[in-house]
């Protein structure tokens, strides 16, 4: 399925979040949320299995093991304040796949160091790694205002 | 199942938070993630389908038919800054059902109202409406310092 055409003003809320919160099922049907790091780059999320401290290695974390026994992920990136008027999320619903070598995970982990410089003292690698990529089929968006 | 007993730290960072998120999965295994606002009260998390907007009459939002499908639940707290040696994040892992009368949906609505001043100009309803409440199975927490 082609990717929906994200109209401007969504594709620029979703790049310029600094955190998004990604939501995996397993095959039971027990969802998982936890907040990635994330690039946007108008067409697909990619968010990198990187080199912060995880409770399991990277093949073996929750929501890689989820994505292996259900592709349907939950992207959702949001903006809170106490002045709810200014309230307003995106949601991309869609699947999602694992990358580990080729162009596109070069393209992917580039696109994460440069938006995100911490992932420079990380050693965030080029060369071996998980990426999640995330393919939105369906935008869903909401603000108070609206 | 008992509520699992929250570490005093993990409870007050729960109680503390203003924004949650909130991982659904509907019966075909698609998650949905939305941010809720939320009250922890050591024991159960609650959250009202209240006043703000919404694309959907309460008993229609994809939240709730999400959870009638499915009572599994995902609801996330995390905390995002630039200075990642502060990350941290806790996930409760558990299921989910509805209030809609009763003293508990009193209660409820009462804790909302107390740790949201928002809700008082939204006339969030102590009388209808409905309420999700979370109960925890399963803690997972994360920091990047630990």
């Amino acid at each position: 399925m082609t990717a929906p055409v994200v109209a401007p003003e969504v594709g620029e809320f979703l790049k310029a979040g600094r955190v998004a919160r990604l939501g995996t099922a397993d095959a039971a049907g027990q969802p998982l949320v936890v907040p990635i790091c994330y690039a946007f780059d108008g067409r697909h999320c990619y968010s990198a299995i990187d080199a912060k401290p995880k409770r399991q290695a990277p093949g073996r974390l929750k929501r890689v093991l989820n994505i292996r026994q259900n592709a349907r992920v939950s992207v959702l990136v949001d903006h809170y304040e106490e002045e709810w008027s200014r309230l307003r999320y995106v949601v991309l619903q869609g699947r999602a796949d694992l990358l580990s070598e080729g162009s596109e995970f070069t393209y992917a982990v580039d696109l994460l160091l440069g938006k995100y410089p911490q992932y420079r003292a990380l050693d965030l690698d080029r060369r071996s790694g998980l990426v999640i990529r995330i393919i939105p089929e369906r935008v869903i968006q909401w603000s108070f205002a609206a």
